[in-house]
């Protein structure tokens, strides 16, 4: 296994880091927050290390799908550990297993705090909580791949590593421009938010913070009611940039060289509308009911699918009072999650989608066993081993899942906040219902029980294999007996 | 479609009913209780009906895997139906909603209840409840190709439909002399357990409806604290049983041709009797700790474990009050299931297992891409056609669950109710946790959530597809066309 170029990514990923982490610091200084200086040395302690970490070339740049899940995992573990320093250090969140649950939940865009009081926390400390939503929605090895030169054209297996969803088609984009563009679609989408809040009178500050949050899909707010004190508008705005956000970026990418006929075509992004829009309208019809105001029914129910099915977490209303089917219809949207290609987390739905025509297609052999049909997606048959790794996907999904769930359960909350709890942070969404629900936090839970939600949310965003190929043992045998050589 | 097969075997299938229901009318007969009017009337419609529908043989006995599914799931129905009638017409069970929950619960050896009180039925209301428990437990079809000959081997289809479980290796008996002897050594058993449950002093009649319920692995009780008021011994006798009757019977099926290591060394078996082991342990682990007596501890969490996984539903104590843990993993076990090829129902072991081999698999591909290692079972090579069969069945098995959890949700009871209402009648397991746990019953629900969950329950009992095939409109276009010519 070649360790060396291991060693040379994480490096060039604490570099980022450092100098990411200086960002914080100039909103320290500006609002004259002593907290700054925990960021600052942080910032040159990551630049420091990773400067050591790349001073030497690995000999080799090639490298395969092992090297390429043990690099993403271990540069999600650094990133993390290393982010969660200044929080620490400056005592704003006293525990380091706290500290680092905050980290993972912004990198991995989940949003999950074990914070019960936001609003107390410096200015520096909101934003970079806020910024690793936004660096962690479209990945560190992608702006990587993106800035840095590197030789050969094996490094796909990073990109692969990291980019959330099944490569059905070519929805991973393959080339270094292509990242390249996709993070300027990212960028102006961000910039053309925060214009947008702006023009409904939220401070910059919130504006910024806020759109971090939407372009990352994580839901870290800076307010303690999440986004329920806002107005109208700015609830509207969010709601739609949510929605913009869980889409595919390959439609704004065809978009973007004028192939608008291309971009309607993507049949993932036409069942997610279609999903957003029925289960509004169920919620909606619900709310309606219960006597709540049209126009505020509309809006709650609009925001909150939004916001769980892209996987955000932002919230206006406490849907945990809401009705049980609006509760259930919520809890599904949680594992349905966003598009492949977006920021969201979740199952994506062009799995859901795969695994729907599946069903279909079995049905269907019992009833003509002679006819092979094939999955289809955009008309085009799906390759038989896309669908197989979406099966053992779903089915590795649903296992970690329970195992999370009993090993959790030894605390003794009851059945639905660990359930929604594993739910909420293996999906990168972030609030769950009852003692996890959105007027809620994580913070009351157990030291243990938050490593097993750290461990779900690293999964979940990287789409489980590259972090559970850290737990083979052929792995760590490979990288020590090389460098032993 | 050879639809005249399907009405002679539905045909057969209404005389087997009607023979089968004149038990019920000895059992009247015994006590003196005029309730047994209906069913000897009952019985003699099904019979004449059968009859009728078994006049004219059909001119081809050749049929395929529809033909096969048809059959399966429509002599399901057919028997529920007419199984219902006795309770209904006797006013027993006044609704026939009602009736027909509680005879699809039997047959489909669910054992949920809509009864809160079932010691007011009369003997032979309560014996045939038992009884159907064991003519669904081995099934219906299977001791109809065991009792009537029928000429070609195609037959295969109605036993595969019918019988639980994937056909891993060797695991479903292929010839008719098989299932002769399957159905003995189901005799044997049940006749054993009565011997040991009299040794044990409970009353002739007690013993015999609860071996029915244990042989079946269905649940339903003659008393309302299902098994909690009999004697340690009685509950242990009742727990070993119950394992027994979980077990793959082609282990028996082996030992009675005394090839015992063959017997022993079916892989699904030992892991099996592993998780069992496992889980008594954590759960005994728990309760002693909670100051329960030792004996007592262990009796209540064996006998717990046991009535879980091998889906059967009888309790001694109201798990619903006990840990999280506990709880958890019991609700686990509820999806794991009994072995394939026994009486039980649930996911089964053996596909649990093979889903979990498939994830080492898939890990090892990320770690040695070149490497083709084939999931193992018993140490051979599952063929990729089961492998594929088993994801598919897991995958429909998740998309029906959460179906059925969303729509019951329009009721507005809690989650845990709806979740576990779900898991205890796809999983044909009989008590849940909250509002349906072991001392509360199903009659609570609305009629909808009701057929709902008798969906479930036969969906669950005939492995999914079998049911679902009902919903493919080609299937009846094919039906009534070949009627028509």
């Amino acid at each position: 296994m070649n360790s060396s170029i291991i060693r040379y990514i994480l490096g060039h990923v604490l570099k980022i880091e450092g100098i990411l982490m200086l960002s914080p610091c100039a909103v320290a200084l500006l609002y004259g927050e002593t907290a700054g200086f925990y960021y600052l040395g942080v910032a040159v302690l990551c630049f420091v290390l990773g400067l050591l970490m790349t001073l030497r070339r690995p000999a080799s740049q090639v490298f395969y799908m092992k090297e390429g899940c043990a690099a993403t995992a271990l540069s999600w573990i650094f990133l993390s550990v290393f982010g969660c320093l200044p929080f620490w250090l400056s005592r704003e969140i006293p525990s380091f297993t706290d500290a680092l649950f905050e980290t993972v939940s912004g990198f991995t865009t989940t949003g999950a705090s074990i914070l019960s009081d936001v609003e107390a926390l410096s200015h520096c400390a909101l934003f970079w909580r806020s910024f690793t939503h936004w660096i962690g929605g479209m990945g560190v090895l992608v702006f990587l791949l993106a800035i840095i030169p590197m030789s050969g054209g094996s490094h796909i297996n990073l990109m692969r590593a990291e980019s959330p969803g099944p490569s059905v088609g070519k929805l991973v984009p393959k080339i270094k421009s292509t990242a390249r563009i996709l993070y300027l679609i990212y960028l102006g989408m961000t910039v053309l938010e925060i214009i947008f809040l702006l023009a409904g009178r939220m401070p910059l500050f919130d504006a910024v913070c806020t759109s971090f949050g939407t372009a990352g899909t994580g839901g870290f707010g800076i307010k303690n009611d999440s986004m329920m004190s806002y107005s109208p508008y700015l609830q509207w705005v969010v709601t739609i940039f949510m929605i913009l956000f869980g889409i595919n970026f390959n439609a704004y990418y065809f978009m973007l060289f004028r192939n608008f006929k291309k971009a309607l075509r993507i049949e993932e992004v036409r069942h997610y509308l279609l999903i957003i829009l029925a289960s509004t309208a169920v919620i909606f019809v619900g709310l309606v009911r219960s006597s709540l105001h049209t126009a505020d029914s509309l809006r709650h129910a609009a925001f909150q699918v939004a916001s769980i099915i892209t996987t955000t977490g932002f919230s206006t209303a406490d849907f945990d009072t809401w009705s049980q089917t609006a509760k259930t219809i919520l809890v599904l949207l949680m594992f349905i999650g966003a598009c492949a290609g977006s920021t969201g987390g979740g199952i994506k739905v062009s799995r859901v989608v795969v695994l729907f025509k599946t069903i279909g297609k079995e049905l269907n052999s019992y009833i003509h066993p002679k006819s092979i049909r094939k999955v289809k997606m955009e008309g085009k048959p799906v390759e038989h081993e896309v669908v197989r790794a979406i099966n053992v996907y779903f089915v590795t999904f649903t296992l970690l899942f329970c195992v999370s769930v009993f090993l959790i359960s030894f605390e003794g909350r009851d059945l639905v906040t660990n359930f929604t709890a594993v739910a909420a942070t293996i999906n990168n969404i972030g609030p769950g219902l009852s003692l996890v629900g959105p007027t809620q936090n994580f913070g009351l839970f157990h030291i243990f029980t938050k490593y097993v939600l750290i461990f779900d949310m690293l999964a979940g965003r990287l789409e489980l294999f590259p972090l559970l190929t850290l737990f083979h043992p052929t792995l760590w045998k490979d990288l020590f007996t090389k460098r032993a050589k």
